[in-house]
Order: structure tokens, then sequence, then C-alpha cells
């Protein structure tokens, strides 16, 4: 079993109710990452729902509180369920506390019409060979995020600079992405992927943990197998927040999932 | 009183409840604007949490069955109080039906602070005496809209072909925008102007409602007063479905509020 499927398998706790463990193997910054939990979330609603809704569509995750290794319990329950979709409200908790407030419409990705009209541009890379691995990170950054040995992100170069103390300026970051144990992404984990990156402020020059308030992911295909190109971008730096859009396009140039979230600049 | 402030009043009507009035007035194919509506809720949650987050960051709704003219109840629920902000769960809800479920942080954009490193180039209109006015309408749309008399909306003529047949076919959509009544925004009522444009498919030309799936807005600053420019623009008309950017920008030069919704291709 692929490492990714057993750091984010439910089992039901009662009606409504999912037991997970989040591992520490997903730590960043002291605390555990959002889209991993997001992504634990998704798979109690998956479980909660009939097999006619297995993907999602939208979800909106609120972060009220932040997530801790240990057991987790997920409660969904259904706010609506049509004939193609259902639209559940979801509760990420641990020790009594909630650490992600959920809403999600869940479909069918499988029987999603075929038409592709995206005019977005596909995120250019450099061929992977040509890129930087994160596995080149230094041991005290893999220390402080461990996450980063769940997964292989080779940047491109051209947005990497910040990692020799010299960002672009311009808050874009794009990688290739993969799971570790050649796990191919599904819709569930895309939900990860939108939150793996480091912070997009990296490349404006400002270090440090970006606190998330919202991130919403829209998944529009089931994605295929292979790498991932994933790229994010804000342009909106103000009040002390900023958005970061991500696009994550697959190996076949579908725009796969489009998210954005709304987060704080770091301290300092 | 501006009419809009009458159309979003809400009551207190016991715990963590408001009622308020849906009005015909905001209808459009059948149904209420779903951006009004978003924002009798915006209006509740605001009475129910404390003065010092009297503004929203962050909104999420997730739109479970269509609004109709006439009583409504906001049932509020704060899942989270902190120093700055507030995060609650809120349903608007009609004849125990639940039109739409949101989650919503509110906090303080009076007091956030006045760095303003905005790199998204600003929506550009001609002049608002060589856009085209709402009020020029036909009277059979104005009948199926009558939210229409509700605003003003002054459209960049590049990019409102399709009221004349001839979309531009690039998914965009631009417009001078304020409520009667010279009524100001404010950043409640910047979650209705988000959803108050035509469905940018009609650029495309695909004419006909697209029902919102769901709509999240990010709302970054209190607009100055006059007239708002509001984009619309699609990048991802994919599987029977498309995603709706919209840019709020205030007569001061700063991008107000960003939301994006993802919402149905219409039928036919």
């Amino acid at each position: 079993m692929a490492e990714w499927d057993e750091h984010t398998r439910v089992t039901p706790d009662g009606e409504g109710r999912f037991a997970a463990e989040l591992t520490a193997g997903w730590s960043v910054g002291g605390g555990i990452n959002g889209g991993y939990q997001l992504a634990v979330v998704g798979e109690a609603v998956r479980a909660a729902l009939p097999a006619q809704a297995p993907d999602p569509l939208a979800v909106s995750a609120y972060y009220l509180s932040p997530g801790t290794a240990g057991p987790a319990t997920v409660e969904v329950d259904v706010r609506r369920q049509g004939g193609r979709t259902a639209t559940v409200a979801a509760d990420l908790v641990q020790e009594g506390q909630t650490r992600i407030a959920v809403l999600a419409t869940f479909g069918d990705l499988g029987h999603a019409a075929d038409d592709v009209r995206t005019t977005a541009p596909p995120v250019e890379l450099p061929p992977r060979e040509e890129c930087v691995s994160n596995k080149l990170a230094p041991e005290e950054l893999r220390t402080i995020a461990p996450l980063m040995d769940r997964f292989e992100m080779l940047f491109d170069p051209a947005t990497a600079g910040w990692a020799m103390g010299a960002p672009s300026g311009r808050g874009e970051l794009a990688a290739w992405f993969r799971l570790v144990d050649d796990r191919d992404a599904d819709p569930i984990s895309l939900l990860m992927v939108a939150d793996a990156l480091p912070p997009v402020t990296f490349d404006l020059g400002l270090p440090g943990w970006a606190p998330t308030i919202e991130l919403t992911v829209h998944v529009r295909a089931r994605p295929a197998p292979g790498w991932l190109r994933v790229r994010h971008a804000t342009r909106n730096v103000a009040g002390g927040m900023f958005e970061e859009d991500c696009e994550i396009w697959d190996s076949a140039g579908r725009l796969v999932a489009q998210s954005r979230q709304l987060a704080r600049l770091p301290r300092g």
C-alpha cells in the first residue's frame, strides 16, 4: 500500500463519523499540512456518500486551529443529496477542537461531459532533469518540514531563487509534483496538492509560515497518471494578507484543479 | 433609507437566528440572485458577531436550493472567535429548506495593515458615457430580470456584444457598477456585487441561467465611495462546468474583492 493511502485512511466510527490518524510525516513548521488534513476530510466525505458521488467538485475549508499529529475524527453531515451531486458539511476534530470546518460538493467526474474548452495557458516547466529537486533541501529544512519526504517536487529554477536567497519577486512558484511510491494522483489527493508547495510569499522574499484563513479547491477532472505540474501565484498582497492561486495540470495537459486560498502574510 | 438597506435588513429572532425577507426585486430567471442572498446572510453574521469583527474577509456559499421571494431565516453558529477574527457557519433557510450553506471568517478591514502591494492590473473601462447601460435593456429582459432595476451597470462595449447577438468569445464581461439611491458599496454589499453581472458564459454565446454550485468571495478592503469596476472572466470551461473569476475595483484604484464561483454551463 502506498504511504499516501495509509496516511489518509479513514474507518467508520458511528453515524456520520470517521476515525483517522494525522501523521507527523505531514508536519511542517510545527503544524500539520493543511492540504493533507483536507484530503483526510475528503476521504471521509467519500466514504459517507453513495458511490454515485465519489469525487470532490468544490471544497471550501476554514482553518480554525492547528492540526496535531495523532488521532482525529471527521464528522460528516449530508446537507443535500440530489441526482448527480451531494453537498456536505464536515468537521475535522481532534481532542474536542475543530481543526477545519468544511463545506463540499461531491459528484462524479468520471461521467462529466468531455467537452474541454480551457483557454488558460498550461503551466510550462523545464524538463524535470533541469529542475531543482526538493530532495536537495538542506537537512535543517527537512527537519522542520518532514512533509518534504512525502513527495518529489521539482522546482522551476526561474522561481526557485528563494531557496538561494534570491527570490524572483514576481510572486510565483511552479514545480513538477508526484507522491512517493509512484502513487498516482486522484481527485481527493489533489486537495493536498493545492497546498503542498511552499507559500508563494517565499518568492517575494518573505520567509516563514503563512497561516491559511480559507482554502477553496475546484476539482475539474480525474487526473491522468504521472507527474503533475503545479503553479502558485499571488497578485494581491495587501492589508497583511494575500491570496494564493493554484493551478494543477496533469500529464494529459488537462487543468484538473484550481484553488485559491486567503492567507496571512508571514510575521516579521 | 436606501432600498439596499431595506432589502438586506435582518432582525434578531432568537439565539443565533435572524429574520429577513428576500425581495422579489432581486429576482432573476425565476429565482433570487445568489449574491443578494449571500449579502443577507452577511448582514446576519455581522449582527451575530461582536463589533470587533464587522467585515467579511472570506465567505464561501454552497447553493442547495433556489431562493424564493418571501420570509427567510438566517441561522448563525459561531465556530471560532479569536483575537482579530471570528469564523461562523450560517444557513439561509426558507420553509424548512436550506437555500445556502455558508462558512465565513469576519474581521475588521478598518484596522488592516495599509501596505498595498497589489500587482494585478486594474480593470480598465471606457468612460461611463461610452459604456452600455443596463437601463437600455429591452422590456422583455427586464421582466425576467427584475434585479436590473436595483443597480446601474455600464458595460464595456468590448464585452457587451452578446447583448446584440455578437459575443466576443473571450469569456469576459466588465462593467461600472453602483446601487440605486447612490448607496455606496460596503464590504457586505460586495458579496452581492461579485454575483451581479450576467453569467460570463453570455460572452461565449451561451445564453441562459448558469446555476452556481459554490461561490467564495475574499473581501480585501472597505471600498471607497463611488462607482465600482467589476470584471468577470472564465478560463476553464470543461466537463459541463466553468469557473467565473470576479475582480471588484473601487474608485480609489484598490482591488477590494476577488471571488470565484463554480457553475454549471447553461443547458441547451
